[in-house]
């Protein structure tokens, strides 16, 4: 019978760095070598260490395939562990076919496929390249600025004036939404616990469709909602869903960065079409790319110019749409906090021929309660919700009962339109308060495009201002803002500088403050030195 | 000043419904007909009633473009309403461009573009084709079965046995997790209600890391740890990451469906590789498809036979990997329920070159915990963490902060492994109940595969048993199982047929009954009749 080498020596030898060397087999009363440490009241069990020094020996090469190994009984003798300890061992390695047992034999070490010598193949030539990331991966880090990246990989968002895109959280009811969550917890059943249709919860898909009918005359079935994971999700899906590589699809421009990268991702063509006080410029979009298949816009309120698409423009949008065969995928980031005037209509509230065909209308709860929920909607024509059912249950499915529950109860009890409308009400009020701070603070400095509605406004800067130059120095100074030149599309000429300022989640004391910040930052780019 | 005609004849003229024709403006006089209707005490106000019916009849061609509307005075005196409610309804059509002001003269309509003549482009010929999907959805679509579909859509997932990929929910500590998620609620900060790293919650990426190094072995670094939406959304991120369009893609075969179905989605061609008692015969598959960009596989256990992949193979697998430049997946679905032994390590603790470059390890909580937390994990090569990071930002971006905290307490607080090690003993129980009761009740109808973890086991029929029939017909007795012949991949000759059967989810008193009507329903089937 074979035994193992015994090496007592060195103390600090953990049983990782055990040198990777062949071992022969040695009679038993010759044991005076081992590469085994076994290490008693540590974590792991003796066994548990058995098994993964044993494992790794075989791995390493430091026991040969098809040599026996000490029976169960003398290698529990030679380490002096109990008998079970050593049969435990075995039977976990035989398990995973590191050893083989035989019948009233000692196990040997399976046939392991020989990995290049001594060191375990450690002293193989050069490494093999890594893994190649497909054209999507690459198309999309070719897009997005690494520096944007960087600022999202390891860190939380913040949450300081002018941040776009932030929810107001000092506004936001806690103690009801904390109750529906706690309620819904408590009454959960277990078809809440369990997959869900892939629209997302029924009782939500029906609260987001009722609440979409009275306040934006949305048109639709319930069959035809989806809860996705916020609306960066509904417009990865609406890309996955219609866009083959090289497809054509218009953007508006400017407009918002994530939207483009979902549409690079999926290998379309980004057709960047102008955007005026009227909207999206449709006749423009149908000289570029009379047949593009898709056309994302805003038509509530455009990124970051707050413009809205008037009738006229909406009713060519979907002429264009229907003889092109099209779809218009509606993002209504804002749409709920139009404050001025009443809501606009969704596109699903025109009446006209092929709209319930053609309109995809994407919306979210991250600007209306808060990002961290991840929750949004999509409503989708009916020929579509079959393919888009079958991406989500093969994706990410839907978004958490128990998250969907709480929201559904939130708005149907009245809470979602209580708050809507103290969140209107404050977002004007800090609306005004901006644009007085920007004209007392910077009366020459740069034009200023005033919202209607959402929490963004435009400060349009003086040609050759480096406006990514100053979004850092903002930053430096507690002030955050995002460049305007990096929200229009790539390769048009130099655009025109600025910045995107959101006002939407600060007090008006805080957008006071940090307006006298930014003036004095801007005063310094445009040259005027203060 | 031209007026509206007015028309009070039809009581029941709802105003959607108006016909759609030119009406000419004639002098207030002779104004005997309107298409406006409004309603008072109904719950739109008569401002937003309004607003709404002269939009569609701008809409519809009834009010023609470029004409003048009456003041807001004539408009408020012709309806008998204040002169506020005329003045509002004008200020929201102008807003959105339906109507445009002019100071000190009455508004005119907007230039709405032609549509087509009378009845607003509705007289058109053929409807134009509804919009196409994608190449993606509709590889999707060829491959999933209708029927697969056809029961997710309308429908939540219900637990009777033996119903496949189901977590017990009764030996769940609810209260325990309603704790967890209840507290994190109450101190939720700013920072947690906003956008998070993409990769997920760094104390829930902690956590996991964690758990996985001391119960798997896994070797990694927390920057390399991605929390997703279960491990479906995991594989589709794997597809999305590394495979474009032709590429190839080992699965296991048999296999489950929804992984193919990611693998379908990006296009790339599917190479089913037989399993055998020891795993994936990775020597086949390195002769089928040498340079395959991806190989998917389970090695702590195969679905459905319960296969783990030996040690050589795990070598084998990753020399192959190592020289094809291709990456490995592990898809460790019930990795965590390995009840015969200690549990396997995973693929990222074998101590092999390459390995930490080519290993992708992929977990849920959807079998430990429950699948409405929507909740799982991946753990990448350090080369590939920007571009998933990447894919996650323009997607879904990370999982709901609350839920990601409470399972982080859940999991520190020593609770998870805690429950792991009830479940394990329970389906360990219920592997013998019903292997006994199998035995016992179909001695000579078919052979029975015994895990050693996991919660599934299959039983293979005589040829010729039509398995798909067979599952509908046990569904209607109250009894679910899946078709083993469907989760071979297609077009590989007739495969086996058998019923897959999950029995993690119920009690053993639950189980014997259940068993007794498979019995039933086998023996018809294989034509005993019983």
């Amino acid at each position: 019978m074979s035994l193992l080498l015994v090496d007592n020596r060195g103390p600090d030898l953990a049983p990782w760095k055990v040198p990777a060397r062949r071992v022969s087999m040695v009679p038993a009363s010759s044991a005076t070598h081992t590469f085994l440490r076994l290490r008693r009241g540590g974590p792991a069990t003796l066994a548990a260490q058995l098994v993964e020094q044993l494992r790794r020996a075989v791995l390493e090469g430091v026991l040969q395939p098809e040599r026996p190994l000490p029976s169960s009984r003398e290698l529990a003798r030679q380490l002096g562990v109990s008998r079970n300890t050593a049969v435990a061992a075995y039977e976990a390695l035989a398990a995973d076919g590191t050893i083989v047992m035989r019948p009233r034999r000692a196990p040997v070490v399976a046939h392991v496929p020989a990995r290049g010598g001594p060191g375990g193949g450690r002293a193989q030539a050069a490494p093999p390249p890594p893994p190649r990331a497909s054209k999507s991966a690459r198309r999309l880090a070719a897009v997005v600025p690494a520096d944007k990246l960087d600022a999202l990989l390891g860190s939380r968002a913040r949450s300081r004036p002018f941040g776009v895109g932030l929810p107001d959280l000092e506004l936001l009811p806690w103690r009801i939404l904390e109750r529906c969550v706690a309620r819904r917890f408590r009454s959960m059943s277990p078809a809440d616990a369990l997959y869900d249709d892939p629209r997302g919860a029924l009782l939500l898909r029906r609260a987001v469709l009722h609440h979409a009918a009275v306040a934006r005359g949305v048109r639709a079935t319930v069959d035809q909602v989806f809860i996705t994971e916020g609306s960066q999700a509904a417009l990865d899906l609406c890309c996955r869903a219609l866009l083959d590589p090289g497809d054509a699809a218009w953007v508006e421009d400017p407009g918002p960065l994530a939207l483009r990268a979902a549409v690079h991702m999926a290998g379309a063509r980004l057709v960047p079409i102008p955007v005026d006080e009227d909207g999206l410029r449709v006749q423009a979009g149908a000289r570029r790319a009379p047949r593009a298949k898709v056309a994302f816009v805003s038509p509530a309120s455009a990124f970051p110019t707050g413009a809205r698409l008037t009738l006229p423009r909406r009713i060519e949008l979907m002429a264009w749409a229907g003889k092109a065969g099209s779809v218009v995928v509606e993002v209504d980031y804002e749409g709920e906090l139009r404050f001025d005037g009443t809501p606009l209509p969704s596109l699903l509230a025109l009446d006209m021929e092929g709209v319930k065909d053609r309109v995809i209308h994407v919306g979210t709860f991250s600007r209306s309660l808060f990002p961290g929920l991840r929750l949004g909607f999509m409503i989708v024509p009916p020929a579509m919700v079959r393919a888009v059912a079958q991406m989500r249950a093969a994706s990410t499915r839907s978004p958490p009962y128990l998250l969907q529950a709480a929201v559904a109860d939130f708005i149907d009890e009245g809470h979602f339109a209580r708050h809507l409308r103290k969140l209107k009400q404050a977002t004007r009020r800090r609306r005004d308060v901006l644009l007085g701070e920007l004209a007392g603070l910077l009366p020459d400095m740069g034009w200023v495009r005033a919202p209607a509605g959402g929490a963004v406004l435009t400060l349009e800067l003086p040609a050759g201002v480096d406006d990514v130059a100053l979004v850092q120095a903002l930053a430096a100074r507690g002030v955050d803002a995002l460049a305007l030149s990096r929200s229009t599309a790539a390769r048009r000429g130099p655009s025109a500088p600025g910045l995107i300022l959101g006002f939407g989640a600060h007090s008006e004391a805080a957008l006071r403050e940090a307006a006298r910040t930014l003036a004095g930052a801007v005063r310094e780019a445009v040259g005027g030195g203060g």
